[in-house]
């Protein structure tokens, strides 16, 4: 499937206005990927699938996620954090999709994870700041996305996390380890000078 | 040895000021297991114990957590953490305590864990809000005390969090484990009515 026709396949399983939220995150990965040295190609083809099972009802997450044998402990948290892993089972099994790099992107583009690679980082974080985005800080991720990937990514795992505490909610535990992990690299390149 | 003797020696431990610290969470955790129906015994020598090695050089706390066999992910995390984990090893090899749940309330009194007992949830919400704490959100933690030691201890963890987030630093994922574990808890009671 070339690159066009995937995208009309995605648009079709969301409602149009949610499209130009996806639209936003490609040409943001795209800027980020040119910007940071990762590959532009693959940063589009990850954000033009990244929401593909976000619109999905939650028990077909649910069941693409449990057939997708990669569930882990996602069960036990908000079924918003489902459509990122369901999204990449979706990617291989109904698009083809095989480069691993591209569905890493897909998979842990909400959570984050602990090693994230410069894609993941880079579609993550162009989740984050995508133009149709307007959130507390969100100005401050900008700002800091052309200095630093990683001091952005985690100022937006820092809004994900102080808006989960402000409601109540549950915190995934692996983005907080995600932003530690960022935080660790953060240091010691502060250190190394 | 007995309360008074334990108390003079644990006084030695630390700076003067500090002890009125340690007197305030007595105070208040005796207070909390008369409310909850916590062993108000426990509760104070759990309390009078729970930052014995606050004060020890850094140095002397990491051969005590090594030689404790306990340390687990603690020395990839701030010293601050370690305190509780070397105070229990510590009341037990220094002042003869061998009761396994006031031990388990001074080793989880700052990080919370995973199915906090009774016990241990009174002396981790005395820490927070003994007297003379003075921190955003501390009033709503001492108000919300009288009615839920978990919706207290949630705010407590939360208060915990918010300080870290704002300022850059790494958050202990059990302490997030801890809070969400207790929010499940609420919101099962809030189910069953």
């Amino acid at each position: 499937m070339d690159r066009n026709a995937i995208m009309e396949r995605v648009r079709a399983q969301m409602p149009e206005r949610r499209w130009a939220h996806t639209a936003g995150v490609m040409e943001t990965a795209v800027r980020l990927a040119e910007r940071y040295g990762a590959d532009p190609a693959k940063a589009e083809l990850a954000a033009i699938l990244h929401d593909v099972a976000k619109y999905w009802k939650i028990e077909d997450q649910k069941r693409a996620l449990i057939e997708s044998g990669e569930a882990g402990d996602l069960l036990e948290y908000d079924p918003q954090l489902w459509h990122a892993h369901v999204g990449a089972h979706v990617a291989r099994r109904d698009y083809g999709i095989e480069d691993p790099e591209v569905l890493d992107a897909i998979r842990w583009h909400t959570s984050g994870r602990v090693g994230m690679t410069l894609l993941d980082k880079v579609v993550c974080l162009a989740d984050y700041m995508e133009p149709g985005r307007d959130f507390p800080g969100v100005d401050r991720i900008r700002e800091e996305a052309g200095r630093s990937l990683d001091r952005a990514l985690v100022l937006g795992f820092d809004s994900t996390i102080s808006f989960l505490l402000a409601n109540g909610r549950l915190i995934y535990p692996l983005t907080v380890m995600a932003r530690n992990d960022l935080i660790r690299l953060l240091d010691k390149e502060a250190d190394n000078g």
